[in-house]
């Protein structure tokens, strides 16, 4: 490893405004999530996944993989989820739950709350944008995916360029 | 509240690579201070900012304000960086935890560790970035922090410019 430097004054700052631009972001975005459509972030990640699975239905491993959450998590949000009429659920015989699926109610919770999401971070994100910013930063996050793919020899998730990712 | 609109695939894909690159960012940082100086996400927060305060000093309250952590958060990862002799305590009179300061230990780690991370941003961050890039999230992050704040009515934490934000 090679000696490690520090970095200039003027880099530290456009690190922390830069970190701290992202936290006030996830943090708007998941505040107004909450208070517009009473949804969580959770409860959001969890229902754009089923929205975007074939007919709305995961099998309760794949929604866990796909969110990165462990299996007592997944099963804690979907009970309460399931109280809460968002998500039904697919036992097997001996009444385990095996899959999970969106609710008429899920459904239209979700794709309202899609809808709200997108507006706000057109509000937050794009607005605060000129066009060349904007080109900049695009340049600038593939590469620093690719750089870091790269380093791991792994492939990130595949991205669906209609759906958000939270 | 005006009727929502939903983002361009244009945007939705500049969002995209933009949260990936950010979370990215954020774990590839994580691993390498676990990897190269043994400290985890959490350690390296509650030592640099005991770092940052006057001889490396807190009480206990200060320290769990200044994390945005819960007391027993605090009070569990403290148990676990005493038995590392990374910090030690300052008891009451009933023997309960009041103070926390860094060990010469923790002094050492922790200035080696920022040291590590610097360059760890360099190398991830600003390596891949042009200057014209640089300005462009400077300013952009700038806005998004003002739009932000003002939205709120309320101050951000105050930056110091020559520290790392975790």
């Amino acid at each position: 490893m090679a000696k490690p430097r520090t970095l200039e004054p003027e880099q530290w700052e456009l690190w922390n405004s830069w970190m701290q631009a992202q936290r006030l972001l996830a943090r708007e975005l998941d505040r107004d999530l909450q208070r517009d459509y009473g949804i969580s972030k959770a409860e959001f990640s969890v229902l754009v996944t089923l929205h975007r699975a074939a007919e709305g239905r995961l099998r309760v491993s794949e929604l866990a993989e796909s969110l990165a959450w462990d299996k007592s998590r997944v099963a804690h949000q979907l009970t309460r989820m399931e109280n809460r009429e968002l998500v039904d659920r697919t036992e097997d015989r001996s009444g385990r739950r095996v899959g999970v699926g969106l609710t008429a109610k899920g459904r239209s919770a979700v794709e309202n709350a899609i809808l709200g999401h997108a507006d706000n971070i057109r509000r937050y994100f794009f607005e605060a944008l000129t066009p060349d910013q904007a080109a900049a930063i695009h340049v600038w996050s593939r590469r620093v995916v690719d750089r870091i793919e790269a380093r791991c020899g792994e492939r990130a998730d595949q991205l669906d360029a209609n759906q958000p990712i939270m």
